[in-house]
């Protein structure tokens, strides 16, 4: 898959303008930028530089010992070794490309593009000190956007994959839910679901599932309890995989009826049609040329407006390699997203779309759905929770 | 053990004289800062602050859905939560506390002690402008080194437990070991025998271990290739597990005799000789108080001495929660390791001591030995490998 993304990378640097994109790592078993594995199908132990640019060179320099493990991870034609110090191999290779704008990965406000560590761009400011270069750094987060952003054919296959093992979990949760589950056993069960596949979860296990059962459950990133579901109470799922590499993330919402109850009591149904009527708002508004923050704004409009609090999140995240995949948030412009609300959706793109509402005495309603941004709109990958679920 | 190395980090605070260290991090399941694990069992999403104090204040500023599960985690009694920006908590809580100096995470040199993105420390300034807690940021290098470094009682026992493994598994790879094994049958085993006892390898399985077969094997950082043992050759393993969230790292080597061979030929007996010594050179140098590269220095004058070439990377490295645990470096002070081999070791510090040596037409030895600095000096945490083993 490296090689879709390395090929990818040179186009959009094309694109950008921009000549080169520099980056760093050294121990990266321990921490590495987030484009690293994107791009390098193996780790690092010493201080290393991967250089592409628009033109399609790929030249990586890495320390001795590094050397064979870079060449036999592939993907990288040119791969130079050093003993002492990267310095002198890195001050060679950029006076040969002369690039115009040298990329690093810093960002405020995108995770995902701020790989640089500050002692690591410390380090690069002496490294380069007496030359013209420092000064023409600039930072990469358009390029990690769009990379991270544009998913590939062999991406959306795995993509899907993830997908479809969670809603065949969710169906097998489904089949266990019953009165006196407590959120535990439901994780746990989840759990089994997960392993007995070689698979892991989406995100750290102690909160994936997140489980919240009735009226009194504590909602966000929450760990499940053992609370127990009884009749008359909504449970909430908010769960993924991780396979082959690629992440899924579903909502999905039950409620176990009283004896004798048909259906849910109509506040339930309400508060669920608004949040259904919401997330179709997302989708509706979702195509390429929108900003994040205007499809996040349109989905709040209609949660508010049927008479339910804001959520206190995004409508949306990029999904991928990662839960939280960076890049263009659909959420709003609050400080603590920093640019992200203000990207432009792309076609290729994939976005979660979920939100939630409280209903006094009976739990939480909460609904994610996967989609990818195509030409003309948008399309769920995955199938969308329309209607209640009964336990 | 986040409680005890949080005690240990205040009580480091305050020996070094510094007020306060404050730790960012969000989307910490795609990069966090290597401290950060050692101070919270958990992981936060939103653009998070961890304030210690040296007179034992812990504060928590999280995002609000992070907040009940940085609550359950434990560790951090004042857990704060914001919707919209980290930044006027940051400010309010800086203010009350009026540190001289805070200590940040960025090191050009120690990879350990480099967690501070420098999207996140360009978001740091700008919160802190107009404010003089701007000019009071320091280095938390040292903070990093001695916490990391100073191992405690049940971290001593988790890398004791990994050792012993680790060399249960050699034993059982011994009797594996015969002509026509190759090196991916070598690793394959290791891996059966890691998975067996329900544990993961030291460093990337890829090259964990690392097998080296006969005289034209590459080192290094290098994977097993399917290059089968012949009598007469070589055989080098590196290899450790990762046992209870601790790392072991050993090397070990056997020669497959030749049919009416005795025991191995001379100048591989030589060889061993000379690279047991020199790994004793450095045992004998390593003790409380001297500098790292003085110790890499002993013993590399002990193998070049013995008419061997200098080994091209550093006698040592700390071991703990990661193989490379940063801190001190038993190194040469070549620029590619920054300030680290200026380090002075201490009581309590694990290190690894390794070099080996190339021997024409038979293959490579190399030993590596993990050892625990005491007030005295040092002692084996494994059990040395003093003789040529034989397959």
């Amino acid at each position: 898959m490296s090689e879709e993304k390395l090929n990818q990378a040179a186009a959009i640097l094309h694109e950008l303008g921009i000549d080169a994109w520099l980056l760093l790592g050294r121990e990266t078993e321990e921490l590495h930028d987030p484009s690293l594995p994107l791009l390098l199908e193996t780790n690092v132990t010493w201080p290393s530089a991967f250089i592409l640019t628009a033109r399609g060179e790929r030249i990586a320099i890495v320390g001795r010992y590094d050397v064979d493990n870079v060449r036999a991870a592939g993907g990288w034609p040119q791969v130079t070794g050093y003993d002492q110090s990267l310095r002198p191999p890195l001050r060679d290779t950029l006076a040969r490309l002369n690039p115009g704008q040298i990329a690093i990965n810093y960002s405020t406000g995108d995770a995902t593009a701020d790989g640089l560590t500050h002692g690591l761009w410390l380090w690069l400011q002496d490294a380069l000190a007496g030359t013209s270069f420092t000064k023409r750094l600039v930072t990469g987060e358009g390029i990690v956007a769009a990379l991270r952003g544009r998913k590939t054919p062999s991406e959306l296959g795995a993509l899907r994959r993830a997908i479809t093992t969670t809603e065949e979990i969710f169906r097998a949760i489904a089949g266990y839910l019953r009165a006196g589950r407590s959120g535990l056993q439901v994780r746990d069960y989840a759990h089994k679901e997960v392993r007995r596949r070689g698979l892991a979860t989406a995100w750290d296990a102690a909160m994936c599932p997140i489980v919240t059962v009735g009226p009194e459950s504590a909602i966000g990133h929450v760990r499940a309890t053992d609370h127990a579901l009884s009749r008359g109470e909504l449970m909430h799922l908010d769960f993924g995989v991780r396979q082959d590499g690629f992440c899924s993330d579903l909502q999905r919402t039950w409620y176990l009826r009283r004896r004798g109850e048909k259906k849910a009591p109509d506040e339930v149904q309400r508060a669920f049609d608004a949040v259904l009527a919401a997330i179709r708002t997302g989708h509706e508004s979702l195509r390429p040329g929108i900003t994040g923050w205007q499809v996040d704004a349109a989905a709040r409009r209609a949660i508010t407006g049927a008479g339910y609090p804001e959520y206190q999140h995004a409508l949306g995240h990029g999904l991928g390699r990662s839960t939280h995949d960076g890049a263009t948030l659909l959420g709003p412009r609050w400080e603590r997203y920093g640019r992200t609300p203000y990207g432009v959706v792309e076609a290729g793109n994939v976005f979660t779309l979920e939100l939630g509402a409280q209903v006094a005495g009976y739990g939480f309603i909460g609904l994610e759905e996967d989609v990818l941004v195509t030409p003309a709109g948008c399309e769920y990958m995955s199938t969308p929770q329309t209607e209640i679920w009964y336990a």
